[in-house]
């Protein structure tokens, strides 16, 4: 992909893990990898290409697209007659529980709101990429969107109305394991019981407020021991083979915590040198191969920018 | 109270805010007024006197008492025939929902530590003093003998095992208004639905993850925005006559927000300026005084020190 004019760019539109252990629904972080690769091209027209140059097959009618959508709603806010050619190269497998659809949706709103002059905040585009996961999982959430326009970690403080608030973190490697098995949103978030236990309401905030105030402390072993959720894991954590035994052997190999990446079937861990995540890294593989499970893994860092346009 | 020697020494155990709005059971906050006096005195026997010099009729059976209770602990502990006198001037009242069973609790265990050479540590303190919360309210909780031996902002992430995390605050104002009505920690705790909604829950911790994010941000508005309970609030608040017209016209005079203070009936509210926590309290009085209902007032400040030895 190469740029041409100024009426194009390129983006890199990075996965993302959310529901971060104790903060289901409220935490997210951004990665550096995997991303999506895509160059958006303003027309002089309103109307909406997408074109995919990857092989998932998913669809390219902009409404059922989770870049098309988001770029529907702000053509209608800025009005006038401009349009977008968005050429999507997926690289975050779709289903993976890393922000697949999030990418594509951050990716397009990043890249559009370049090339119009930069008119709207990140506040405005996290709202419009909103529209890309209603698509995708029928819920207008935020959780994985915000994390990956703002960069780092980010606290959906409230969605109605939107407040975003960023959290500051220490340099952390993170590891990703992608088991393939097929872990529908809509399934995860069915077998969730609709009430908790007021107990266990009252632990998890406590874990939540440890979490937040060991991100912006930069004490790591207190995000560490905050990264226990005693709620949504021991449910979900049921769709995932292996997921007891990659916890635990994680944490015994030198990682401060982890879990269910979104809504699985990736795990994800936390760790502070490179050489505990590639440990991790290799317990993962390890714990896959003998399951004779097919996976990918990544070893990356927190991503502190975000979705970023390429020179 | 004279300081005799240094076998005597006189603290000031310090009102708290337990509960604080979405931070039941975890979140607490250590005001600078108003504050019991006790002079603690070490004898050379294992015994421990307590005496009142105040109207209140408390219990002086150690075992009984909010002060004697942690004290014998701390004695089964140092083993040895070391004993202490306590005498308590108590000015918190007891049951205002500010932490009057706390500050007993804290203060003698920070005076005994003190006379026998600082030889335990905070956490050490808190562990003790939680057995004069048990004699209080039949819980060992942490939530007001934290904030009143670390004194600040307290996150109790976790009770089984302790876990306290001091949150750093901007230098806020606390008014605190105590309608004389009895409302009973047991009660107040009986009214609680064991089970809550989940969608409920998640809106606690996004405010919790802000709270906690704003204190140490030195972030006002967010703190403001952070300060909302919608799961003890709406339940308690009926049990405190006034709650809803203190709350919303204290917020309409600027005060960031606030709520009910422990378990109530006292009311807190947070502002960053003394002039607004002036304007506070004269609503809160008007707002009782309307009403016929003898209350107290204090405009204080977040006090970052705990219990005091005195000079």
């Amino acid at each position: 992909m190469e740029l041409h004019n100024k009426s194009e760019v390129v983006v890199h539109a990075p996965g993302t893990v959310a529901n971060l252990v104790c903060g289901f629904d409220v935490l997210g972080l951004c990665l550096h990898e995997p991303y999506d690769i895509m160059r958006v091209r303003l027309l002089d027209e309103a109307k909406i290409i997408i074109t995919s140059v990857d092989g998932y097959q998913l669809p390219t009618d902009p409404k059922q697209n989770t870049a098309g959508a988001p770029l529907i709603e702000m053509l209608i806010e800025i009005g006038g007659t401009k349009g977008f050619e968005v050429i999507i190269e997926k690289r975050i497998k779709p289903g993976s529980g890393i922000g697949s659809s999030a990418a594509s949706a951050a990716g397009a709103v990043v890249a559009a709101n370049h090339l119009l002059g930069n008119i709207f905040s990140k506040e405005d585009m996290v709202r419009f990429a909103m529209f890309g996961e209603k698509v995708a999982s029928g819920v207008k959430h935020a959780d994985n969107v915000a994390p990956c326009i703002y960069g780092g970690v980010t606290l959906i403080r409230s969605i109605h109305p939107l407040d975003i608030i960023t959290i500051p973190t220490p340099d952390l490697y993170v590891t990703v394991v992608h088991p393939q098995i097929e872990v529908r949103t809509s399934d995860a978030r069915q077998i969730l019981r609709k009430e908790v236990l007021l107990k266990d309401a009252i632990k998890q905030w406590g874990n939540i407020g440890g979490l937040v105030a060991g991100f912006i402390k930069n004490d790591v072993e207190l995000i560490g021991r905050s990264l226990e959720d005693v709620i949504i894991e021991p449910v979900r954590s049921m769709l995932i083979p292996g997921f007891d035994e990659v916890k635990k052997r994680c944490k015994q190999a030198g990682a401060l915590g982890g879990g269910i990446s979104g809504s699985g079937p990736s795990i994800f861990m936390l760790s502070t040198t490179e050489h505990t995540a590639k440990q991790v890294e290799a317990i993962m593989i390890e714990i896959y191969s003998n399951m004779n499970l097919a996976h990918h893994t990544y070893v990356t860092t927190i991503n502190k920018t975000g979705v970023t346009i390429q020179p």
